[in-house]
């Protein structure tokens, strides 16, 4: 089976050497670094669940290319029943992790590319879906994990790519040989950058015919020459070196380990280029990875609630108020907010379609309304809990205090709650909703996978306001209803002049 | 075929006599009545629309019980795509009549006993559901258009139905004779009564062992011996004696046309009768009513937002204010608001299931979601409509003042738009946006199909809160987790003492 | 005491006999029209509570003109004290009369050109200002209530008043003659108006040069040759002659009667035109009538929101509901946001300042945010309410069926409630509950006063973003900061650098 | 003068030796230590703001007990301009640190006591209020910042403290002796506690009889023997160790430096003693101390609206797209809600009343208003700052990276904005926004002065239902409208009766 386990995946990190920088510092070996161990935890898990018989049928797939048992992670959507299943992985290991677990930015990019690069070779007789597939078998086979990296510096946003002062805050093309291509330019916030095996690039917007050399895609080995990491400060990075206990949730970390990623003069050979200069296909690429990562945040961030509206229960038992009428009220609004949200991305799944490449794609609007819930839902639950867990949240002193000899004792006593709740357990809970909720997790909940506007600016344009027109125009009798005469047997003119000398008569009579 | 026509429809009625008053008056013919045919217009639709052939698809089913092809509206739910195409159907009414098409809440009484009368059955050994497949194929034979009357009077809400002072509160067999049952009591604010062909009651609560008489359900045709309709008033209802253009919605009305029902000493034989007593299943047979009607709200409400949505675009065109960032915004985010609710409807029907009796049942947690979400978006996306129509939509003068030989021109300017926008289209787009959103269809929504207390308690009750509680036990590390031990390839307790270790070795070397 | 009774302003209205259409049909006698007499008693209230003892305080002030004790409805604000008890007049007229009384229009019309001609006069020399306070004076010494008439009908809103094609959609100057000038256009939608002595006109927006006749003001007897009125239906208004118990509220009506004006050819005499031209006026004198206006809506709006809060809790206790937690929590809410819009007319009125002109003025950018805050929260209560009062507001019959001596008794038993609760009693707050939330007044809260989009345009500009960037970047250590240094005793810059330091020497040490 | 400087306060610190821990080790000195630098520049602003000239008008005041000029935050409110200086004072601190600045929590204690004293004295003839004056005389004198101690570690809170098993969970009397009282037990989460000079003590919640020994307030010398304090984590903390950059802002922190306060054994001489056993004045001084505090926040979080808003613009310069109309929209947004919390603190101060003691308190319901507000619209706004601000926030690397020779520049290219901005400036304001939103600022908001659930009932109990009731019926036509019947000039009952008999003729005519 083509499936690694976790322990597996940390294994083959190891025979990566990537350049990556934190705190300053180049860091020897990415597995081993304690900065980075839970984002590590956090992947490996979505390759330890494909080994868990109870998971098999959402977490693996049969691959159309490779004809073998793949995880789902590198699956092609073969129909709207993987749409679905997709998302249900995504909800059950947000449900496990309590966080983001990386791995479906590159998964979208595969499907992006996958309908993209089929596209752009039927219009200019290109090859690139060919080289595609043949580096997504591998893929499959070896049960890689690709970072996908889209987002750009971008610098002025007021200006286009080919506009910029300095050309390095877009990825771009500098020169183009026999044998392949040299990219320069920087990738900012990066999901799983580091722990990633290939780093997919994609471009992060329209482009025009002057940002032609701006519009690329290729994949290439993390430890490839010329590229170097910096990996980002999260809030409460540090907590973890301090005490699994202050760290919240010390096996999973929190958010996604975004990292920048500097390319200096990279050689990409031409088997691994899926695009290069078609700038009239960056739209549909951004596009449909953006309609696919948009309809993941109703799985993943769902999954987060379950633990979160979990959790906020549990201390509301501890503190012996979850009879609350309040507390209950609270709950159910957070319940009824995730499954909203659920809703919304199960729909945008049952509802996809066949792309002429073969693959299905989600429902476009519906993505992007799952989307734009998203960035007010999730701010609204994590307010719910934190109003339910109570300013605890943030004025929980240290693990140390609490070991302290002469004033650890008082300082539990000050966190006991209800008879059969141990104070240490009640910490780690409140410590997980801090975690959770006063962090990085909101921000990511509203910029991952692109920020409100542009939701609404997808939205505006698929919410078909002329066929709406049509509709009220007909309704209000400005167009002619053709049912309404069916049911009348008569011409809609003559039905209100009748009506109307009916009226005149009753008024005459009056 | 089984299926009437709109025009057969109407005649059909012609046929039945019911005891109907409205504004203190006995009317003698329903289908006459300028009052009432806006109403009958719309279940007319209902009717039309399975004739056409575009929509056969989802206007029509073929009967598991007579193999014929019948209205969808009085088919039962053979599978999940019957309960996708049933909230299509509802969405595509919404679009073309405006309003309330009646007829759904019959159809969600006809599967919900379904349902039931089996379980009933299963139980108690009695022939309920033989009953009922009876009369339910006389129904899709004659494609008869039944009301659901569930909510009863119910006095004072602090008190069960036997306590009542006044047992007529509640509906409720005041004898058993061996040939059928006698029932009294009042059952209010009915949709579509006074147009169906027949009454199918049900209970509107859980009953207790004392309520015994108060768990009644049967059939009767609408103009049964003891039976009398009384037509509710409705926000502007006597418009559309006034004039056609003042009505705003003049063909199809506002809301469903809700009537009370009171039966004095009325006689059911007992083949008509599908449950007399079994209090027990009482919830059953109400939350799975609720449970239908709950998920329809996402699809009809959505129509009518589809047409508002129209209505307010054409009417910022004809202002000449579309292109204002404030009015896309707008219209951006009531289309957000609609996909939502849609989505949650669409979520709740691919996720439905098999009950015992073969009938499908939706999603019972997400069809609450759907609803409670209704009763909030639903005033949102209409508070949006009325902001972008203007104060002119609550300012109109009547139509007689525009047909004033004096004065009609003078008026008519006062609303006149851009070039190109006849103004009395204006006034009728205003009218429209007037009928929508000022008026009943507000508070429908808010209390149709049950109030938003009712939906958050089964909220609270289906939202699984202990497994939300375990996930969150096992993410902040009180619960053991194994997945976890799996990756670091230890037990967890060692793996926290190891940390704890170097971390101690950290602050030394400090 | 020149104040006048509400039946003395009943009776002068007899005097007056404007030409005023309805239905079609022109009016013989504003008084003893029973569609208008609700809006009149509305607007007679302003007039008798300033005879009640209890009131004196808020309904009168001693005018600084003629030194009298006048209604408080005619006065110029002298302090912030006047300001205050301004917006308390308000709530109060709201809690009688559960809806709109029409005169603070045209109070802030008063005030606003109080405040405008003087400026104008400063700047161009002219009079404006004496012959406004003559004109003003009679109004106090007469207690007359001028309508405010400001909105013109306006056409193709992207056009200019200049540009429109048809010129009568904007009042305007037709002809300048030696003793007066000649106007002819439409103003549309003017609250009070067919119940008002006089019509006080000004510009509705911003003018440019061109726009120059369109710049006009003045003040004109309300039965003025070529002055005809044509009074807008509203919200089920012709149930007041039907029945009273249908009405709501019959006393007192239902928002503010609206009426068109249509001004043809009509003359006014210098001494009666207080803007003539001046069109870089019309910004100050919109935004200043505009300011009063909006402050108002924290009064009125907040009276009213007491009557449906205190209606709503009612009704629940009729139906034996009052102590559900869901209920309480409603009510609170309502509450919340009622003293909320309360407080921002509170702050806008203590904030006031003293304009050149003498008069005070409201705090412009808190003036705005009331408004904006109206337009969403009447909504959010209203909904609250009709959740509490439940479907029934929406469906109960006419009064004619609980009279009918066949069906009458059982449609009363079928609106019983708890014991001490009369079934009429009941019913009567339904409808009340009803007149109030399901109709005009929620458009008539979002529109009055101006859109939401123009508070926002001047929230925006009134925001001091500049100062704000200021803090922002002082706290940021972008911009020194003094006081900053004066705690720390020296140079940040200095103070950052040992900061520095002190960290390189801890991490060496590591 | 009796006030000191900022550098004074800092000096006056070091006077004082309070056990402190944190980390798990005992802190020998506060004013050294790095972790609590920023929380005690915060505090010294709030000295050294009272001697720059511009502030001297909300900054001091004059003393009614010593005759000297003070530091406004030693005040006892004379009048409703004192109540208002001081909220104007909050919104400038606010604005001036960007976080919490601690003292007003001592400020609400001092005038919560002044106050419910004086009526335990007038109850009991207790001599509480004579010892009160005199400690707080000295206060004023010393300008000494007492921290207001009231949130007690609460245990199991369905158990009142007397029911508690460990009795330490809440602050109590465990002896009383001739000359004071032996007190025990723990405060938690208190902000400013170990920069402040005396520790000032309230009980927590309403105590019955059998709570006596709990019903204590006192004040002692921060470093009494006994007292221990244990600071708090926060969001990020130790980054101010690493980077004054990372930090967001090194020179004021994030939120008040919370500590719990464990009391062993603690003696407390009588004349320190201003509440012991009057168990039925703790809901009084609770309700007191809440109302002062709640109105608070609506000055100081506005005030970090101010410097957030502000800041959200810049960064939108910054990147170019200040001129989006949805990032006005979002700024307008922000301003809106500010202005509103804003609208309510002022509304409560300007409402504020003289208590029997002759200090000044609020307006109570509107100072709940005011918190409820801010639990919620904090949230919004600080959301929105997210929103404008981009994902950027929470993936800016470490300031270390910015500093290595290899790769510093890339990193500053990669956050490179428009020209004119420098990139460092870019980082700067970005890392406050982050400080200021995604971190313990918002469940501050949410929690500090009472959850919102004690601001529901405050509202619920102070909405006065009762009156509204009456209004209600008045209007509905339950209750007599006399002021009606003076405007029709008869009885009501009469006047209805004629309306009726007119409809009947109406009727009778058709």
């Amino acid at each position: 089976m083509a499936t690694m386990t976790g322990r597996e995946y940390l294994d083959s990190l190891r025979e990566l050497n990537p350049e990556v920088y934190f705190f300053g510092r180049r860091i020897p070996s990415v597995v081993d670094e304690p900065m980075f161990q839970p984002h590590l935890h956090a992947a490996a898990l979505t390759y330890e669940l494909a080994h868990r018989p109870e998971y098999q049928e959402i977490m693996t797939a049969t691959s159309h290319l490779i004809g073998e048992k793949i995880n789902r992670f590198t699956h092609i959507h073969q129909n709207t029943d993987d749409l679905v299943k997709k998302v249900r992985m995504m909800r059950l290991l947000g449900q496990k992790t309590g966080t983001c677990f990386q791995r479906c930015v590159g998964l979208d990019g595969l499907n992006a590319l996958y309908v993209t690069t089929y596209d752009i070779d039927e219009k200019y007789g290109t090859n690139y879906h060919e080289r595609f597939k043949n580096w997504l078998a591998e893929v499959q086979k070896k049960d890689l994990m690709p970072s996908g990296a889209m987002t750009d510096a971008r610098g002025d946003r007021s200006l286009r790519p080919h506009q910029q002062k300095n050309k390095d805050t877009y990825l771009h093309i500098k020169e183009r040989l026999d044998d392949g291509i040299i990219v320069s330019g920087v990738k900012a916030h990066i999901t799983g950058a580091i722990n990633s095996h290939e780093i997919l690039t994609m471009p992060t917007r329209t482009m025009g015919e002057e940002d032609k050399d701006f519009a690329v895609s290729f994949a290439i080995p993390s430890d490839t020459k010329g590229v170097t990491f910096v990996f980002s400060r999260q809030t409460n990075d540090t907590r973890r070196l301090d005490s699994p206990l202050d760290a919240g949730n010390p096996k999973y970390g929190i958010v996604g380990g975004e990292a920048i990623i500097i390319f200096k003069d990279v050689f990409v050979p031409w088997e691994r280029v899926f695009m290069a200069g078609e700038y009239d296909f960056s739209t549909e690429l951004v596009e449909t990875f953006a309609g696919y990562h948009r309809s993941n945040y109703g799985g993943c961030k769902v999954g987060l609630a379950d633990v979160v509206i979990g959790g906020s229960y549990w201390i509301a038992e501890a503190h012996g108020i979850d009879r609350a009428s309040h507390i209950i009220d609270k709950l159910t609004e957070m319940i009824a907010m995730a499954e909203t949200c659920w809703s919304c991305t199960l729909a945008c799944s049952y509802e996809g379609y066949k792309t002429p490449s073969g693959a299905y794609h989600i429902h476009p609007l519906l993505a992007n309304v799952v989307k734009l819930n998203i960035t007010r839902m999730v701010y609204e639950w994590m307010r719910l809990a934190q109003d339910i867990a109570g300013g605890k949240i943030i004025t929980l002193p240290s693990e140390f205090d609490l070991e302290n000899p002469k004033i650890g004792k008082n300082v539990e006593e000050c966190f006991v709650g209800k008879e059969g709740f141990p104070t240490r357990d009640i910490i780690k809970m409140l410590r997980l909703i801090e975690n959770m909720s006063v962090g990085a997790g909101l921000p990511e909940a509203m910029h991952g996978a692109g920020s409100p506007a542009a939701q609404k600016i997808m939205i505006a344009r698929r919410g078909n306001l002329k066929r709406k027109v049509e509709l009220a125009k007909t309704v209000a009798g400005i167009t002619r209803d053709k049912e309404f005469e069916k049911i009348i047997g008569k011409d809609e003119t003559a039905y209100w002049n009748e009506v109307r000398e009916n009226i005149k008569k009753r008024r005459e009579v009056k």
